[in-house]
């Protein structure tokens, strides 16, 4: 901030002093406060109610309508933190959060994120924060490395990573990047011939970002899945669909095949899946959000089998690798089609670096122009833990999954719906071992608004092939086996209490 | 994390100890350190060459190609970051940053993204985060309301805002909902009939969101510029090109006017574009990135007068509201339009509240569904500061810049090239008062190479209507008015060098 001009009415008139936003000592003592804020949040997660139980609209009534003319406190400030959000909140870290997929947290990503923001770069090209570029370059071949991902994934190799938002992000990256392909091939009036392929229980946000992209949405094929398959994409009925458009004369272009379903974390069978969409030419994406953290352990790297025969990967590191919201790692086998498809070259960008020495320019990876430092947190994690322990919290997760698996076993009133691949189980009330879908459907039902109207957890369900069923995902970082045990505790003592009520 | 199962042979045989990567109180003692950290980088940040003097490759030699199997010390970590990240940052934050548009930043803003991070929330729906939601409704109220945006933007009216990454994603949503509606009238066969209309001064990214999201690269219209207009859009040349795609049976979309370009801060006028655009029935969407946070102050409102009658408007407070990266703000006039192209419903994301209480549920106003709680920022913000300081804020940038803008008109070597509307100057050296554009661009490249190499200043240039110009951005956090004159007379220190050489 510059000093004011006293020779200037209109500041000399302004009610409040020269204004300093970043003063280097005050934010020293304002950060130091909030780490305890934070840590003292932390120490007491496990009191709050998991699920948050306000009503909507609850917050607009507390604040005022508009932003106040004078400054306020840092205290009357964090105060409010206490009062008027903390309650509002549904605390994704509480170790009692089994709901959806955890967002798993670390203190090295926590320090990571702290130094990219202090830093606060913008690194859409190379020469506007050189460490950032070549930071990320490094930690997505480290990450390719754990998950023994072919060289043609890898800067070392022939291919690259980058760092997205979200999966969402990087799919339309990597579909905007097979399209541009294609449509080079046979014109951009043919676009209404381009079809994608994902299954029934491939992500939301896959029919989303197809319909973002321009793609028809007469042409996006869901593939339908079976219990008897575990709900994964069935390499056959691919084929036969793919061979029914090429003989409508369309253009196949797009598979999302998906290595741990966010419903029940279905595999679908990767290998089987690219031999069939490389004979037609269509671009492959594993969507390995969840999951793919789990193949840095040997044990269940065979998920990722067939991974050289893909055109891209992603994994959200803030699913499972402690990393915090919001990272998502793509790697391409040919970044040239990406960057073909999305670069921009402004005259107020253009520097010799990028255009004599070749160096990677991050903004023609992704949507937007602007870029955080994100690789910070991947770099401060790997380091900070090494490998040995990012493995041993993967194991520990899955561990937990098995213990709980076993107390479901244990009870007959119960049936596991899915088998468990990772840390999620989906399962259900069952208590006469009926087949009545509409009223088991109403049971478990029940049972979950009275698991989550006591607080004490936070479940989720979801419906696979008609089938209602409880979610129980383990892995919120502070979440120990007496929480698994608890939580397991809580379901038996509202089930007793809803069939009691039901007799 | 779990315990470790003794009785599983996999487990003991872990080269490490049972792993937590989060204990409260380690947490506490590492963030402390590195919020002292960031302090004395603050602190010494003057020191630092602007502009970072590594070349490409720099990095990879130095770190090892694998990650670590084994954790390393958070010291050992931290003294890397000193020795091997810092030479490679171009320091965004310097005081001497004067290039591109700055990216500012404040204490409060920080500590807003520490609670962010730290709560690691996830606001796909209401249900999933209520305060995220609700508190992020609360401050896009507050903030159109410090704009003078009409209600039809504001929850509190008909509209509402929402909170993105980039501008980028801000203007694929607002394109998205567009053309969706216009499909729907006309049908997805007729996809390359739509047309979409920019400036040569709009940003680079419009281009790239148009093909993104499936416009025809031929209907990408550029309407031209002129400097007798100070390079804003013409109101009866965008008419005339509308009127003429209109004649050749296409459909005028959506239309991208800018409040502050990339390159010289200009402004289109923007209600006598709406004006057009509404007599077409075109979706007008105003991108206020740099230029909109000046809005605050009512000298500057005067640039959104028109606003009432756009579809959409984006700002950036990373830009200029002392936000750190990445934050963008998006109001919509008809947030259903929106809903409607993006939303998805998957079983496992159903509740009652989104069903029962038509609560907003953020992940239907996004490209992605994952969502940080990017609100506490802007909160912080507003509360810490007040309308009073965050109005000097901008008043004291400008102010600098017209010091800046003094000098040169002080020095007859110099010119100014477009009028300083905001807190940007273009100009160049001419020393001659010559007209070749040739010899001025290689003249003002040297310059601006001999400025940058030193390493005490960083500024950029850019090219509009054929000339070449140096673009001086007043407005990182920690400039004051002496690191402007220490850069002015650096910029006359590398002109007498320069114009010394070439006699």
């Amino acid at each position: 901030m510059g000093s004011i001009d006293a020779n200037n009415g209109a500041y000399t008139a302004s009610p409040v002093a020269p204004f300093k936003s970043l003063d280097p000592e005050d934010f020293r003592k304002q950060a130091h406060r909030m780490v305890d804020f934070i840590a003292d949040y932390y120490k007491n997660i496990e009191n709050y109610p998991v699920l948050s139980q306000v009503e909507p609209g609850y917050l607009r009534s507390k604040l005022p309508e508009t932003a106040p003319y004078l400054p306020e406190s840092f205290e009357n400030i964090l105060n409010d933190i206490q009062k008027d959000i903390i309650p509002g909140m549904t605390h994704w870290l509480s170790p009692n959060f089994f709901a959806y997929f955890p967002a798993t947290v670390s203190s090295a990503a926590f320090l990571g994120e702290m130094l990219c923001t202090g830093f606060n770069s913008v690194g859409f090209n190379w020469l506007a924060s050189p460490a950032a570029t070549e930071l990320e370059m490094v930690v997505m071949d480290w990450l390719a490395n754990m998950l023994k991902l072919p060289e043609s994934f890898m800067f070392s190799g022939t291919g690259g990573g980058v760092l997205q938002g979200t999966t969402s992000e990087a799919i339309l990256c990597t579909l905007i990047a097979a399209r541009d392909r294609v449509l080079g091939e046979i014109g951009v009036e043919n676009v209404g011939k381009l079809v994608v392929y994902g299954s029934d229980q491939t992500h939301s946000f896959f029919i989303k970002t197809c319909k973002l992209a321009g793609i028809f949405p007469c042409n996006i094929r869901i593939i339908p899945t079976t219990a008897e398959a575990n709900f994964s994409m069935c390499p056959s009925a691919l084929r036969k669909q793919i061979e029914a458009d090429v003989a409508d004369e369309l253009v196949p272009l797009f598979l999302c095949a998906t290595v741990g379903t966010t419903s029940t974390t279905a595999i679908d069978p990767v290998s089987l899946l690219a031999e069939v969409a490389n004979e037609f030419n269509v671009w492959i994406h594993v969507d390995a959000a969840y999951a793919g953290s789990a193949c840095i352990c040997p044990e269940f790297r065979q998920y990722l089998d067939g991974v050289e025969r893909v055109d891209s990967l992603s994994l959200s590191p803030h699913k499972w690798f402690l990393c915090f919201l919001d990272c998502c790692c793509l790697w391409v086998r040919k970044p040239d089609l990406m960057v073909r498809a999305l670069s921009t070259n402004p005259e107020y960008l253009k520097n010799k670096r990028s255009e004599l020495d070749n160096v990677v320019d991050f903004k023609d990876w992704q949507i937007g122009t602007g870029r955080r430092f994100r690789a910070l947190r991947l770099w401060l994690i790997m380091r900070s833990y090494g490998i040995a322990n990012l493995q041993s919290h993967i194991r520990s997760d899955v561990q937990m999954a098995k213990m709980f698996e076993g107390f479901v076993k244990s009870d007959p009133r119960f049936e596991i719906v899915v088998p468990r691949a990772f840390s999620l189980l989906c399962f259900r009330l069952n208590p006469l071992g009926g087949n009545n879908a509409i009223c088991l459907e109403l049971l478990n039902k029940k049972l979950l608004e009275l698991i989550n109207s006591t607080g004490r957890v936070y479940m989720t369900h979801t419906k696979v092939g008609g089938v209602y069923m409880l979610r129980f995902a383990v892995g919120a970082t502070f979440t120990e086996d007496r929480h698994v045990y608890a939580a397991w505790e809580l379901i038996k003592e509202c089930t007793n209490a809803l069939l009691k009520e039901n007799h």
